[in-house]
């Protein structure tokens, strides 16, 4: 294995690898489930201040913003613990989610399921009710 | 909200939001601990088989080329559901990993942990042991 990949992958030190737009990929699940809430990017900045204040921050890439989680819906996230994946380029963080993590209301993004064994169109089926008004949260999607 | 986001938010037709590389991101969680295992992606070919199988297929960006979990070193990951996210540029699998899932022979990718409250040079946290001889495990890293 080269030097670099060494260290990347077996070093103590955090070195994350953004990609070609600055972002690393970062998944939020909920600490007591297991749960996967959502899918986002996080830039240099988010990362520094997810770390430094243990609330999360994305990186929204729709809106070429910096992004505290529940910043205006109130439905924030506090992480209980991060880790980084092997060529750190990926985050995960486990978190206590105050209110729905989805824009759509949902706890999580991942309300509805695929079924396997299919081959061709798919139909997929809801798993997850909506936890609060999608009305009446902001829409922060990334 | 306009009837495109309506339709891939509510409806129940999976239609993935491929990105620019013809790719959406996949998270593994195991079926068991709810711990994240990696995070990969898969292409069209990729997300069909894995549907159509129950086992989970990738695509490696570093290799430009379709790949079986486990197709070389046994590691498979058997799928027990998956998951679209709400504007379905995201799957999450729930898996039964044999084996590690990492190519560092460790159970799940995210084996170093992040401490939290700092500001500065973060130092990480081993937290998994290896599972298997990386040497004997086939690199197949995306």
């Amino acid at each position: 294995m080269p030097g670099a990949a060494a260290e990347l992958e077996e070093g103590t030190v955090l070195t994350p690898k953004f990609d070609a737009d600055g972002l690393v990929t970062c998944v939020a699940t909920e600490a007591g489930s297991g749960d996967v809430l959502m899918v986002a990017h996080m830039n240099a900045e988010a990362l520094a201040k997810t770390i430094a204040t243990g609330q999360a921050w994305y990186y929204s890439r729709s809106r070429g913003a910096l992004w505290k989680k529940g910043e205006t819906s109130g439905h924030t996230q506090r992480v209980v613990e991060m880790r980084i994946d092997c060529d750190q380029d990926a985050v995960w963080i486990k978190v206590e989610q105050v209110g729905g993590a989805c824009h759509t209301g949902r706890r999580s993004c991942f309300y509805r399921a695929v079924p396997l064994g299919q081959e061709g169109a798919v139909t997929l089926e809801f798993r997850d009710q909506r936890v609060s008004d999608p009305q009446a949260v902001y829409r922060n999607k990334d």
